[in-house]
């Protein structure tokens, strides 16, 4: 009955981060006091008991849009299902507990293919130590699996996007870009594939790229080692679209700017290597690239020392707002870092 | 690469009910004992403190599967996808509290037609006291929601699948059978408005069948009354598949058979108008329609008298479970029941 008629924007005209705002305008504030954070985190984080707050978070995989069936094994679908919503998780410094899923299903989908998709979800579960609690199964054209999981934290653990300060350090775990370089392996041997009957995929020599995109590892090691350090994050996002649009985040919402430092990213190097193979840049890799999984932190720099184990690395710096979100080069120059991370409505 | 090989067992060949038991086993047994109910009823059931439940249920509704765009507004769709979850955990005897969301936006829908969608969602939430904490916003080929909902519920309160026992009176709230006769309807208009250009739709005549479909009420009226009246239910199911599928269900988990009578359903008079016109049975509208939200419930014959306002009906009494799911006809004769509701992944 809606038609497409004068009052028509699409939605590529407002952006994906447009489109929350204006849904989140329709929705309203909450009234509800126990509500301690709802949209525009990595997680809701409501009360749960006396000194406890649960986390709540949602995301969907989607045949097309996420994922292509071609080079996402099920099993390796089930796992990432699961990870991506444990990773926003982390990045409040939570825990998980509980998963739901709803999975739509289209006729070219076995019922083994479901029992590999599942058993990726069951192995993800046993990793993190969640469970599984109910599920919702419909037909589809489209695979898609959307996942929501409930996590816990202690009330003062708790740590949310805002909080970064002018001075704190930015520092980001693991290494990034290489999920991006992963995604562009699988998608080249998947042509040559195609094009050559009998032929056989050589991923070893991008084994641990290929891993980051297929296997993504939440870093809820982290989440532990900095309780039992002692240590708690100012600011904390998880990596899921590209540093860019990460530290875009984090700096809006605690009123900061930030200078990073490019040779600082942490590159690994077969990540380097897949840019150079692809002559394409690893810095756009991690600036662009997403689903990397990794976490995105503000750190007192009296702090640091508790946590420098060679798990983190500093990128730069949290400043004032009025120096905006920049770059600074191999020749000194600085770059404007602009706010577009992966986006699901581009083009 | 996984490919239709030997072993590519068609969903529609051990359909949903089958296809859910599948994923069960390979999910395997919870060890975690805050899990008070896992899969397999409206909802999961969890500790939440001292003598509080936390209820967890998901429900998608997917473009093609579960609506068409061109029957169904796009605010009655936010409505509805928050009404189905609310409807799942009264059928738990319990209230909701959040929710959140995945919505999945083929690129034919604009910003305003997802303010309207979200406007839907919020007089949901309104209406039955949810708060929206979470979402996710992605672009796919078919417009899908996928709704979590959190509900609570005092531990002495909550009500299962299983619980009903011989000699049970059978109950169901409200009628059966209207929002399959509404769709029906909706379908007929919708042929002769593509069929005649300027063809006004006349849905006056059928109001309340066609609002059945279109905006469903989850009966948290009855929770609340139920509650002030020292009325709880033995067993309790809401009626999203039809009541074919429900009674079976809640016949399965308790261990009983039951016997329904034909002539004791509660049918609308357009209900039953929409079946003579269409030359069908509205009976079988009740028994495997779906969609009337509705709640199918046991109750000790003395306690009945607790809640006999007219909002309820006694359709039968649940019996030992050799006797099997039946239905005597009007004239005395006996038929079974079979457990076929509405399954999306038939035909």
């Amino acid at each position: 009955m809606e038609m497409k008629g004068d009052d028509f924007t699409p939605i590529q005209g407002v952006g994906e981060f447009g489109l929350i705002d204006r849904m989140h305008t329709v929705l309203g504030e909450t009234a509800d006091d126990e509500v301690i954070c709802g949209i525009g985190d990595d997680a809701a984080v409501i009360r749960k008991s006396d000194g406890m707050y649960q986390v709540v978070t949602v995301d969907a995989l989607i045949e097309g849009v996420h994922f292509e069936r071609s080079i996402m094994p099920m099993r390796h679908l089930g796992f990432k299902s699961i990870a991506v919503n444990v990773s926003d998780v982390a990045a409040m410094n939570a825990r998980p507990r509980y998963a739901v899923i709803s999975v739509a299903v289209p006729h070219s989908i076995s019922v083994e293919m479901m029992e590999s998709l599942y058993s990726g979800i069951r192995q993800a579960c046993d990793a993190y130590g969640l469970t599984m609690v109910g599920g919702d199964t419909t037909a589809a054209r489209q695979l898609s699996l959307s996942v929501t999981v409930i996590g816990e934290v202690e009330e003062r653990q708790v740590v949310f996007r805002r909080g970064a300060s002018p001075g704190d350090l930015a520092c980001v775990s693991g290494d990034l870009g290489s999920a991006y370089a992963g995604l562009k392996v699988l998608i080249k041997e998947r042509i040559a594939m195609q094009e050559a009957v009998g032929f056989e995929p050589d991923l070893e020599r991008f084994d641990y790229v290929v891993g980051r995109q297929l296997t993504p590892k939440p870093r809820m090691d982290l989440v532990n080692t900095w309780e039992a350090a002692g240590f708690k994050p100012r600011a904390l996002i998880d990596v899921s679209d590209g540093l860019s649009s990460e530290i875009h985040h984090v700096c809006r919402q605690s009123g900061c700017g930030a200078l990073l430092r490019r040779d600082a990213f942490p590159l690994h190097e077969q990540t380097e290597r897949v840019a150079t193979e692809f002559e394409d840049d690893p810095v756009s890799f991690a600036l662009y690239g997403g689903e990397d999984y990794e976490l995105l932190f503000a750190a007192r720099p009296d702090d640091f020392a508790l946590i420098d184990d060679g798990s983190v690395t500093v990128i730069g710096i949290f400043t004032e707002p009025d120096e905006g979100v920049r770059m600074q080069g191999e020749e000194g120059e600085f770059v404007s870092i602009s706010p577009d991370g992966f986006q699901h409505f581009d083009g």
